[in-house]
């Protein structure tokens, strides 16, 4: 058995000298952004732009992945036979065989990697393994749906506070979260992939107290072409979900009274048309 | 009093025929991320590139005004006699005057525009006297700090809830958050402008429960070279507030324990450099 991970482990050394002439390999978590390609980073850019693998998700936008070079590999961890995601374990794994054949790798996260993009964990097993690993966080995708709706998500006077939670439960089930303290006004809740579990999270919601009437909306593919606001209550969070498919955030609170369901680029030539008339 | 008004227009018609052809003026509310010009957006950077004005505080890094083009106008709105800064219903009407003008004003905006800047204000002031505006989302600084850590502000088992909030009060006393779920276990806290009210915010949250031990961390100048972090605990966070002078932002919670003292970078080429030999 011991001879056996030696053995091994002197294979994964020629590799690295064939491949690579001995420079070790190097994996980038990079936020992706929103979507919208203007809205990666400079850094991202140029990153993707110099990457030898491009490790991605399913969501990730085609003129995003067009972004790499001619030369790079890409890799879609988010697809697999019969629509499977590949298990987190196993992405881990290929970072880590990736960045030891002396590659530089690019791990695109939607939005940023660290804000509910198990970025942490892929962190922790590249070190663990000894690799060299950086994070370059991106532009989260409520920020982008905020700029998009016209509304700040601590406007003055009506949120004091924004809280990001993700309506995805870990096991599966009901998301587990403190629903008394998400339920207090003044305040802005922020939910991630909170399409599916809505109607649960609006009733938890209104148990703990928050009012029926309180604005909320739904942004799918916020800073896409195809972006769409749908601007509700509470009360009414549940019905506005049904039929859509995500990608989804929800955002809740009294800010959204702020929110246009007009995209900001027509208002804005409404409001230039009036001007100029 | 009326033919005054009229007067006043009727000049400012001129300045705008005589100015720009005709062309009305637009301002962006743009997103400057947490310092580092490689955190811009791409869309932020060809923004500032092509602006007649940017608009900016006192904080915003010269590398990053360094890129506005050679003919841009720079205003500085934080930095007036005796150091006061310009108060906000001065700047929103500069903002409407100079979008009057004709002209394309880029109002640069620390981090995310609609995180804790006010931006919405802004914004509302522009529609209000019918000016064209539009929002580009940015890289908040806790991203940035959280990236830089290596800590995931909601890395799984650690916290399922990011919650940020500003530690300067409006009133200019204390600021008033609602401690009870501020102090809850299993969430990461980031509190933006808080290092002057930092051992008031941690005299709260203790009494409200949160234990002493808490992981926490204070982060100056995020994305920067001088980046600085300070890890402690909730129980010994005021001390060591103690003489920074910021900016800062203090991040408190589990994930915490994940950060590094040291640089990202460093820590990377030391497991470069272990792997190598």
């Amino acid at each position: 058995m011991s001879r056996r991970v030696n053995q091994r482990r002197s294979a994964s050394r020629l590799v690295v000298l064939k491949g690579r002439q001995d420079r070790a390999g190097v994996v980038w978590l990079v936020g992706a952004g929103p979507g919208d390609p203007d809205l990666l980073t400079v850094k991202a850019l140029r990153l993707l732009q110099t990457a030898d693998v491009v490790v991605h998700d399913r969501l990730t936008p085609q003129p995003i992945l067009d972004l790499a070079g001619p030369n790079a590999r890409l890799i879609d961890v988010g697809k697999r036979k019969s629509h499977h995601t590949l298990p987190q374990d196993d992405i881990n794994q290929l970072l880590v065989a990736l960045a030891r054949e002396g590659l530089m790798v690019v791990r695109l996260k939607g939005g940023d990697p660290f804000l509910f993009g198990r970025g942490g964990e892929e962190l922790q097993q590249l070190r663990a393994a000894g690799v060299e690993a950086h994070v370059v966080p991106g532009v989260t995708a409520a920020l982008a749906a905020a700029a998009e709706a016209g509304a700040a998500l601590t406007h003055r006077g009506l949120a004091q506070a924004a809280v990001f939670v993700t309506g995805h439960a870990a096991s599966g089930g009901e998301p587990d979260l403190d629903w008394a303290s998400l339920a207090k006004a003044n305040q802005t809740l922020v939910v991630y992939m909170g399409l599916s579990t809505a109607p649960t999270i609006a009733a938890r919601l209104i148990e703990a107290g928050r009012a029926l009437s309180t604005p909320a909306m739904i942004v799918e593919n916020a800073s896409l072409a195809n972006a769409r606001r749908i601007i509700t209550t509470l009360g009414a969070l549940s019905q506005a979900a049904e039929g859509l498919e995500g990608p989804a955030l929800l955002i809740i609170g009294e800010v959204v009274s702020l929110a246009s369901a007009k995209p900001l680029a027509e208002i804005a030539a409404d409001v230039a048309r009036a001007a100029r008339s």
